[in-house]
């Protein structure tokens, strides 16, 4: 029987799962990929520029390329700089020379007029020639960039580890790099069972239970840059597990069971788990609500959970536990997660025993806050004992009481971790 | 020439686009998709429970169902109810029927016992005949939850204009629903432009640049649910542009020229979007930096945006322009954007007469904070005058200096736009 002092606090669990992933050293693989179609990848080399940027000087406003000292007066317009090319153009005092925002400022200028403040002296319209006046004083390098002067050859623009953004796609293809190694994703096992579990698609009888867990962490998984291998749904035979087990381990880089690691003769997960490869089961009971007959193993170098079945406990397990490691074996050294602090609407009680994880809607701080104080919002309990997933479907986010609280009170701030 | 007191205020300018929008009431298109595949889409309609939740009473833990009437006391087990039907076991006063987590409540019983607080009096290993005893008084309903509980007959369980996360996938298929109708992703036509500009992948000369805004523009309108149409770059050629204006209003649902909209001749943007439909251009021109030169358009019904061709200013005017409004088209009703507080590391000037916005690099406050106060995080601000995209890839968010504002000083509290 599963006693609540061998239950182990979620932290200390997963680090001694993540310090067995460490000795394993089983790292990250590399993959290229269409830089265009990277969103999300975490790329798995530092990228360094080979050249400098800008590669010349360049002006950054449309207007006319001067001496400094020439201004303010009347200029005379020795031709354009055309967009695309380096000008032959040579600017003297007193010269102008029209160029467009990213044009090559020619030699002699130093600095470029905006066109705003440029008053054309001919009516031609041809603003290519002739003359101008400014009244404005520049100063020399005004509104323009020097080669180099944004990157610099051989800088590191961007981690190894980065979640690419549309900025690291553009900034990968101003450099011309289309393909950029990223790592690959993990391949994640997901195996539900249960006799009473059947396919969301498939007719159903009072007493059976439509298998929303695969999909809902499918969905969780790739959020997460994971790539899923749906097992479908085992029936509750040792065989059918161990074989997919033997399945799971040659196709896959992380294995989660769905149900099966409570304590009814039915489940087997643990046994199962044990037979997959070394150290096996590192943790199994953790001291967490919801989902306290969760299973952290390692086997040969691959993480492998025991997730309780309930959609609810299933969910908020994956979400707190798997996908920690899910970023982790990508390298992934920047994405966090997202939190608001915000005021607690009433009472909680909590187990003092467990870590308590329990779902919040957020309401938005009313306008008639006191001035100067920045309201919080208002994080209401989401009461349900069904662990039907509808208490997450109304929730924004989760919200701790840890080990050791019985009861948050109302007007505690408390920071909601959001469900994205 | 495009003069200061000519520019209107962003927000003024994007509610008369919004309000033209309205009028012409092109309303989102629906479609049915896979429910599994459906993380991120916009729900079309409001999902009504046919049938309630749970649809019969049932066990929330593994355990014994009994009368709470019997309990503490020595309990006779008349069998298991099985998983995946309703029951036909009667439990009696002093009866108890094994029952698994999820399991149907038997007739008779109207609570149950968690396992850990029963005792097993047999040694037979056989839980589901012989004697048990608990020495917890339970109390009727314990862990048990009535039908309809969780989500009633025709109660509204996920509101139209959601966007659908893993608990709301979960939710639909837990209804059978292995479809759902969602909004048909806007179609996006992106027409970048200029004789200068070449695709990232081909050989470049000095002077050149690559097209780097069609494929990060298209990477940040498929994070916000549109589908990209790529029309290439145009030369800078009126011919080209009205060719591709003509394909794009027959193609898209909305419409984005990339450069082309400030003040040289060769800008014919302007001209051929007041060629494109009613009520053709709203706005040229917002007090906005960067991105001064921005056009928005509302051409029979469909929006059409004029944006500035160097990246960062194309980056931050499609941000903050160009995905409110492509929500807005999906009927987005819960989509917001993302801010932090932190607080500014260093002056900012400003320029008085524009809103302005600028990128900034976060940094976690320091453990050594006075005890009591939460620290805000240090927003440095990324200073590039190059407008190349590195400026953006260095950041973590924006911040805006409003109108009227010609320095933030450093230690003001500002409000951190993250980019996703």
């Amino acid at each position: 029987m599963m006693r609540t002092f061998d239950l182990l606090p979620p932290s200390v669990a997963l680090a001694k799962m993540h310090a067995a992933l460490d000795a394993a050293q089983l790292g990250p693989q590399v993959e290229r990929v269409n830089t265009a179609a990277a969103r999300g990848r975490i790329l798995a080399v530092d990228i360094v520029s080979s050249i400098p940027l800008p590669e010349f000087r360049r002006s950054t406003v449309d207007g006319y390329a001067v001496r400094a000292g020439s201004t303010p007066g009347v200029l005379r317009v020795i031709g354009e700089v055309r967009m695309g090319e380096i000008t032959h153009l040579r600017v003297k005092f007193g010269d102008a020379a029209l160029i467009h925002t990213g044009g090559n400022v020619p030699e002699g200028a130093d600095a470029v007029v905006m066109i705003e403040q440029i008053k054309f002296l001919d009516t031609s319209g041809d603003h290519a020639s002739g003359k101008v006046q400014t009244q404005t004083q520049i100063t020399s390098g005004d509104n323009t960039i020097q080669p180099g002067e944004d990157v610099k050859a051989g800088e590191v623009v961007i981690r190894a580890g980065t979640r690419l953004r549309e900025q690291e796609i553009g900034g990968l293809l101003s450099f011309g790099m289309t393909e950029v190694g990223v790592v690959r994703k993990p391949r994640v096992a997901l195996i539900a069972s249960g006799d009473e579990v059947v396919p969301p698609g498939a007719p159903i009888r009072l007493g059976q239970v439509r298998n929303i867990n695969t999909p809902m962490l499918a969905a969780l998984i790739e959020r997460n840059g994971g790539e899923v291998i749906d097992f479908g749904i085992l029936p509750d035979l040792r065989d059918a597990f161990d074989s997919a087990a033997a399945r799971a381990m040659r196709e896959a880089d992380m294995v989660i069971f769905m149900a099966g690691t409570s304590m009814s003769e039915r489940d087997f997960t643990p046994d199962v788990v044990n037979g997959m490869g070394k150290p096996g089961i590192l943790v199994h009971g953790i001291a967490f609500r919801p989902g306290k007959p969760t299973l952290f193993a390692v086997c040969d170098g691959k993480p492998v959970y025991g997730l309780p079945g309930n959609p609810v406990s299933a969910f908020v397990t994956a979400e707190l536990f798997v996908t920690p490691t899910l970023l982790r074996m990508q390298g992934d050294i920047l994405s966090s997660v997202r939190t608001v602090s915000a005021t607690l609407s009433q009472d909680v009680k909590s187990p003092r025993d467990l870590e308590h994880w329990f779902p919040v809607k957020l309401v938005p701080a009313s306008a008639g806050a006191a001035k100067g104080v920045t309201a919080l919002p208002t994080a209401e309990p989401v009461t349900t004992k069904s662990n039907l997933i509808f208490g997450l479907v109304r929730a924004d986010g989760l919200v701790c009481a840890p080990i050791g609280v019985d009861r948050l009170t109302a007007g505690t701030q408390v920071e909601v971790r959001l469900m994205v």
